[in-house]
């Protein structure tokens, strides 16, 4: 069987260190032949993956695709989809998700919950909702990894917003931020992983660590595994998925934001899982049956980013430290350049005790340090 | 840093599956282009590895150097350490261990308990000693997985013997054979692995599985820890050894063979420690802390091996089922031909439960089979 993988970031790269328990023949495509994924598949093709022809090229030389990131050329998976070539998700799937307008319209039609929101198609549209402030703007398409979204607090913010067609989501008062990962195969049957639970820096409202399986009671945790699941159903689409859902104080769940792809709140299946988020799109896409969800233990995730005012070669401080930690485990991504904010490894910590996983989270918070 | 492996075969695989958490620049050197490693690592080379040139060439693209097999050219080796190659383990102690021989020599010479044996130059030779059988005829050099060794129960097998410079080792009243792997850096620090144990089909005296950690008395404990220490602090290198060891009635601990590489009995290091084999060998190649040797929950391997009778391209029957089994995770080697014998793949098992072990090991030993 011949795999192919649109995209060679560390997801990629974490699906191809998977990819090697199995006989998959892999492919990637990425513009940059340096990129994390490159040098661990058999057939590594330069190419843009938002353009249709480098697409659709790509996706003859396979017989099973999958993605991962959404802003790939979706036009070339449709006429690939056509020609027999299994794509994991759909495209529609993708389709729906790549674009935040259509994205909130599927909830919506769904009766899935999900925060109030406006379409807006411009800056000015904006004044016509000053009601549903504070809010959330967010743009329809190209937004990636926290661009493309902007608090608007109150009126005098405004001009903050995108002059291009965006979603406005009523900001809702949240006690915790969790997600779901949930993988799904072709005749439909589905595994869901336990949630994860994203921790915050109360001061600087960034994610600091995370923590799985989530604190939550039981009747939130079976909400949000509905709702999560629904999620996935009415995509119709075998695939990995991840669901990011907020709780709020009355112990609503609404969905946030779902992904179509492998994702980073899943990394720490990766050791903490008996069957890793990577290992079981594989699965899926191999038709092998899907794996086993549980925890092997507790675990938390703490994200290696390239630090402010840097820029350049990277150097990791504090790694020699990091790796002295008996429970942890150390991911590079091998991306030679840092910037700030850039993600350039995850840690995973291993403890039966949330005290540990919390205090172990914070010590590397503070010890590693990507620099130039 | 850039970093070499001689051989691309399944410890090379997984080595490779591990050198993706660091930002080490890998290299390998095998003869086939489609070996199980070559498609994992940055620059993959065709060459020869017991040729002088080959390897020489090799090791002058790199900053350090490793082996997944003995069987190298060591004088290249030799001369690669004097230009400053640094290498894993050091030639010196490769050239020991190569030949069975010079390897018997060392245990004897340095006071390390090992069975008795004789040196025999040629067949001939086998006739001065039958008061010793019986007895194990190994083959000094060119030995591997089986090969190059013969049980002479009594004077009229004398004939299965090797006729060329070869070892005859006292057989042993064993009550159990186990494995301990040793981490050593630079600095001559080690990490030790619990022992793990091989279970022998008491019918065909076969390998069946394997478990680990080894149910031994802590006497039994400490003195084969304390050996199979000494056995490297005695080769003198930074590296990766398995020591091989038997256990006898008297609860004597004897060297059975070392390998100073990354080894098929620490297979479930992978998913059952905190650090494994192939991780804590990048982590003394690349001068990181080394890493905790401690199991997460004890496990149990099943070597995947071609079914007698089938040789050409391999299908794995068994295996939707044994990937159904909830604590098992599955490793297959990517060898697209398969032979009697051959190491096609592995299956890891973990449980806090031994009785669990041992009863998913025997379920998966006949569910799973590797046919043509």
């Amino acid at each position: 069987m011949k795999a192919g993988i649109l995209g060679g970031g560390q997801l990629g790269r974490m699906l191809l260190q998977a990819a090697a328990n199995y006989t998959v023949e892999t492919y990637v495509m990425e513009n940059d032949a340096h990129c994390p994924a490159a040098h661990l598949c058999h057939h590594f093709i330069k190419g843009d993956i938002t353009n249709f022809d480098d697409v659709y090229n790509f996706g003859k030389m396979v017989d099973a695709l999958t993605i991962e990131i959404e802003s790939v050329n979706v036009d070339a998976l449709e006429k690939l989809e056509t020609e027999g070539i299994k794509i994991y998700p759909k495209p529609s799937a993708i389709r729906i998700i790549k674009n935040k307008i259509r994205q909130k319209e599927f909830y919506q039609s769904n009766e899935i919950p999900s925060s109030e929101f406006v379409i807006t198609k411009n800056i000015a549209d904006l004044n016509d909702h000053h009601h549903f402030l504070p809010a959330v703007h967010k743009i329809g398409e190209g937004g990636y990894d926290g661009k493309g979204v902007q608090v608007i607090k109150n009126k005098d913010h405004i001009t903050k917003g995108f002059d291009a067609p965006a979603v406005l989501e009523k900001m809702v008062h949240i006690k915790k931020e969790i997600a779901i990962i949930i993988g799904m195969n072709d005749k439909g049957e589905a595994a869901i992983y336990p949630p994860a639970e994203m921790i915050f820096d109360p001061l600087l409202n960034l994610l600091d660590y995370q923590l799985s399986p989530a604190i939550l009671s039981e009747k939130v945790l079976w909400k949000a595994e509905a709702i999560a699941l629904k999620v996935v159903k009415q995509l119709n689409s075998a695939g990995l998925f991840a669901i990011e859902l907020f709780v709020t104080d009355a112990d609503d769940v609404l969905v946030n934001e779902t992904a179509p792809r492998v994702h980073n709140s899943g990394h720490h299946t990766i050791e903490a899982n008996y069957c890793s988020q990577y290992d079981m799109l594989w699965r899926i896409m191999l038709q092998y049956p899907l794996g086993n969800t549980k925890p092997i233990l507790p675990s938390a995730i703490v994200n290696i980013i390239g630090a402010e005012g840097f820029n350049g070669l990277a150097k990791y401080e504090g790694l020699a430290e990091t790796l002295k930690i008996d429970n942890a485990f150390v991911h590079l991504y091998g991306k030679q350049q840092t910037k700030p904010g850039r993600k350039m490894g995850h840690v995973t910590i291993m403890s039966k005790d949330y005290q540990d996983l919390t205090h172990k989270a914070n010590k590397i918070k503070h010890l590693l340090k990507v620099v130039s």
